[in-house]
């Protein structure tokens, strides 16, 4: 039996935990390669850690799941030509196309989210309506055979509900254990209905810099897909 | 005001995840830098992920936080003179002490938990015991100014405990909101406890190859230990 391909499309000011949990989760899985790749197989930093050793994109042959992780580089990256067809190209081979965080946006601007439920970042969410998604609140949201999943640490959940479709519940369970995922947080404050009311306008204060361009660029690539499409 | 300076030194097959976690938490203090070390700046391969651009540990003055993350490189490194010796010049300037999984392992060979409590992972808690260390079941345990964390995932728990104690709770639930941590894992298989009879004795037999050579690792770090003090 051939083994099951994950690739994980890495581009420059990707966050790093939005694809180091599920690496660390997903290349647990049996008969499986965890292949992460770049553009020219160069070196990425991800908020202060550097990657190296990865595959050249380009000459990744196929895969059967694309996990695109997001991070402030993912609106650049969308409207990245060489790099989004890279994604189209894998994606439109893959049997499960998958995110975390704002990578949803990335895969909305490849064309695959058009008239599906996908899962992003709060603060970015609203940017995936440009390009005909249907937005889910949902901390990691299924539709089909596209699986995404919120903001960055919502990619241990996802990771957990991508093992348990590939190689099932109780294989799943056991990675689960071997990570000694029970997850305790000291404090409850990790989404905007749960945070105070100071503490989710000094993260929006912080944010806001971002929104125009943001929104910008999302716009862009919605202008860029309709025209093709 | 001086910045406040976090070491996180790694090693060969270091839990890649026990430190991004962490990482991509404590990255967002204020006025704190985040130094990531190994020994001679060599770049570290960790279970599939390739890290470079690191700082050279023995030249690495001092740290604020020493933060030690686990794997299954652990008992090697404890064993690891040269290593050791920059753990404990380090560790032994540093106002905390911390650790996550089997990092807690390095902490006590260097002799910084002898009387103290302290996590592990929960397959490996009881090799603390050779090192007088007392062992806690807790998710992330405080004695003091020593800090550690559980098994993998338990990272982003002790992160935020350690956030908070830095930079105070509200600015650690920004963060946590930041990086949407409100965690919902799809089935609850994470500690021995909550598990199946099944996934436990799965898991179990997964890791018993290296119960000796790691019993008998901790026990000569132990010895050393034992012979200078």
């Amino acid at each position: 039996m051939s083994r099951l391909q994950i690739v994980i499309p890495l581009y420059p000011a990707v966050t790093h935990l939005d694809f180091t949990g599920p690496h660390q989760v997903l290349s647990r899985l049996p008969d499986t390669d965890v292949l992460v790749a770049s553009m020219g197989g160069a070196d990425v930093e991800a908020e202060g850690l550097t990657f190296t050793g990865l595959a050249d994109l380009a000459k990744v042959e196929r895969c059967d799941l694309l996990c695109v992780p997001g991070g402030f580089g993912a609106t650049d990256a969308m409207l990245d030509e060489a790099f989004m067809d890279e994604i189209r190209r894998l994606g439109g081979g893959a049997r499960y196309l998958t995110s975390v965080c704002t990578g949803s946006l990335i895969l909305a601007a490849a064309g695959f989210l058009t008239g599906k439920r996908a899962a992003c970042h709060w603060a970015w969410r609203d940017l995936l309506r440009p390009f005909g998604a249907i937005v889910d609140e949902g901390r990691v949201v299924r539709d089909g055979d596209v699986i995404t999943g919120g903001g960055v640490t919502a990619g241990l959940d996802f990771a957990f509900v991508v093992a348990a479709e590939l190689a099932g519940e109780s294989f799943a369970q056991a990675i689960q254990l071997g990570l000694e995922y029970a997850p305790s947080p000291p404090f409850q404050s990790g989404r905007p209905e749960l945070a105070s009311p100071e503490v989710l306008a000094v993260v929006k204060a912080r944010l806001s810099p971002a929104v125009e361009t943001r929104v910008a660029a999302a716009q862009a690539a919605a202008d860029r897909l309709n025209a093709v499409s």
